[in-house]
């Protein structure tokens, strides 16, 4: 039985800092994470890849505001941002494996699916989002807007102006994943759960879109747990987690286990929104399945021992 | 065995003209096309889905520029344009078909494919660009972005100003048509080649994106024959296919062979970009298969004797 890996793209593998998202820029970047998967490719894994969408859901809603305001194009919700970056990210990774393939000589096929992940309409995070999305708009313009139309907008810390504010619920059930998991095991690469997937609730007994952001490793950690997944990778942009990162008694973490990774988050040692969710989500697949999750840089993939492990 | 009918949704089926394109306009009309789909869903059909994106695809090059414009945010190629649009409507596809189960209480799972086309770089088409794509500019707009992009503007023939043009090359393989048989074979909705599919042509051994737009009904028709479908339908506003089209003479189509077709379309009784690839669709499908493509509104699927039959 070939191995099964689930490996979560972080928002660099697509976009770096400073860049300001050219299409050439953004197919360099996966072309070369792409490359990074390639011990995975030797090794004949059976592959799942779940993908960040940050700054490119944040591009889609700039440009549908200035298409609002320019040619009177009408603004879509953010589920239906999250649903076009599927759309264009997942057709960057299959280019990108393409260009591996092409390189190595190595066959398989990839397929990409849009993905819908359900969420609880009642879950807590909505009574207080906290995560910011699109453009930033002066006081006055920002409640205007919440007059208007019931979003909520929040200051932005650094003083760039304000910004809507989403809630970023637990994923409860990710579609079509028995469909992904079967795909999978014959060999395909499955792109799924783009920018943690588009949110939806249940409206009147069937699936309905709403505005939120899912966290996509802890979306990706679900994926796995539900198909099965022998190991689950979360790729960043630094070789391992730190404890006291970025002080003088920094340290890399090689292995830890839930117990410590659980101590360590409230410890408040990882910080939110950056490897605080990466950390959650590892333990989530590790509780599960009792095997073990690898946060790491995509370059370090081909050292066995690479990252840092987190074990039951 | 069940029936396999491929349908392919056109451009009304989601944004109907006079309509700016809201969510809940075109969630409205696409719930509204899912619905008319309920006779095949109660004979327990297999359905696959391809659908257009005219109006999306052109609101999403809108939203690039502007969002170029007033943002910086980098415009795409329509390939990515194309690929964002097959996850945007995809959803929207998702949706309405949950409406429509909630409703009449018929269980089947959809599942959307982001899905490559390929295309012949040597397609003669690639010589005369005449698809017109995205925002209208001034004379002199066109020839500085002509100069930048090389890319191809031509006058509006009404005077509205230039637009870009590119090629609407002939589609020659469907990407992972093998499963959207299989999973349509298993009962499950596929929706697939959306927008025609995304264009791609060979590349150093792999496949990339090209700036070009696939015909809908072209690319539905490929798969429809590739998945070996019993049914093909074409749906459009108009209940039937007429000659001398609102002419004094016009005259509905009931059943016409295919040698017919083909003496109307070299008469020129179909309009270019309208009626005449819809019928060139058919006629691939019939001739490939000897089953019959119907070309009808949406809202006459109740009706069996419904449209306009090409036959063998």
């Amino acid at each position: 039985m070939k191995k099964l890996a689930v490996i979560a793209f972080g928002g660099n593998a697509l976009l770096r800092g400073g860049q300001k998202g050219t299409y050439r820029e953004q197919m360099l970047n996966v072309t070369e994470t792409c490359e990074s998967l390639l011990p995975f490719l030797e090794k004949d894994y059976n592959l799942v890849i779940g993908h960040g969408n940050g700054p490119q859901v944040g591009n889609v809603m700039l440009q549908h505001e200035a298409g609002s305001q320019e040619f009177g194009v009408p603004s879509m919700p953010i589920d239906f941002c999250v649903a076009e970056t599927q759309g264009l990210i997942g057709f960057m990774i299959e280019m990108g494996l393409g260009k591996v393939f092409a390189k190595t000589g190595i066959k398989r096929n990839v397929v990409t699916l849009v993905t819908q992940v359900v969420v609880d309409k009642d879950d807590p995070m909505f009574q207080n989002p906290t995560k910011p999305v699109g453009p930033y708009y002066t006081k006055e313009e920002a409640e205007k807007y919440a007059a208007e139309t019931g979003s909520i907008f929040k200051e932005d810390p650094k003083g760039r102006g304000w910004r809507k504010v989403v809630a970023s619920p637990k994923p409860i059930a990710i579609q079509n994943v028995d469909i992904v998991k079967r795909l999978a095991e014959e060999g395909n690469i499955v792109v799924t759960v783009g920018g943690g997937g588009i949110p939806v609730v249940e409206k009147n007994g069937s699936l309905g879109g709403i505005e939120a952001v899912i966290d996509k490793d802890l979306a990706s950690a679900m994926t796995a747990i539900n198909i099965h997944a022998d190991e689950f990778y979360i790729l960043t942009d630094v070789p391992n987690v730190y404890i006291n990162f970025r002080k003088e008694n920094e340290q890399a973490l090689k292995t830890i286990t839930v117990a410590e990774a659980k101590k360590y988050l409230a410890d408040g040692q990882f910080t939110e929104g950056s490897m605080a969710p990466k950390i959650r989500a590892a333990v989530l697949f590790v509780e599960a399945t009792g095997h073990e999750a690898i946060i790491t840089e995509a370059t370090r993939l081909s050292d066995p021992a690479c990252g840092t492990r987190i074990i039951a």
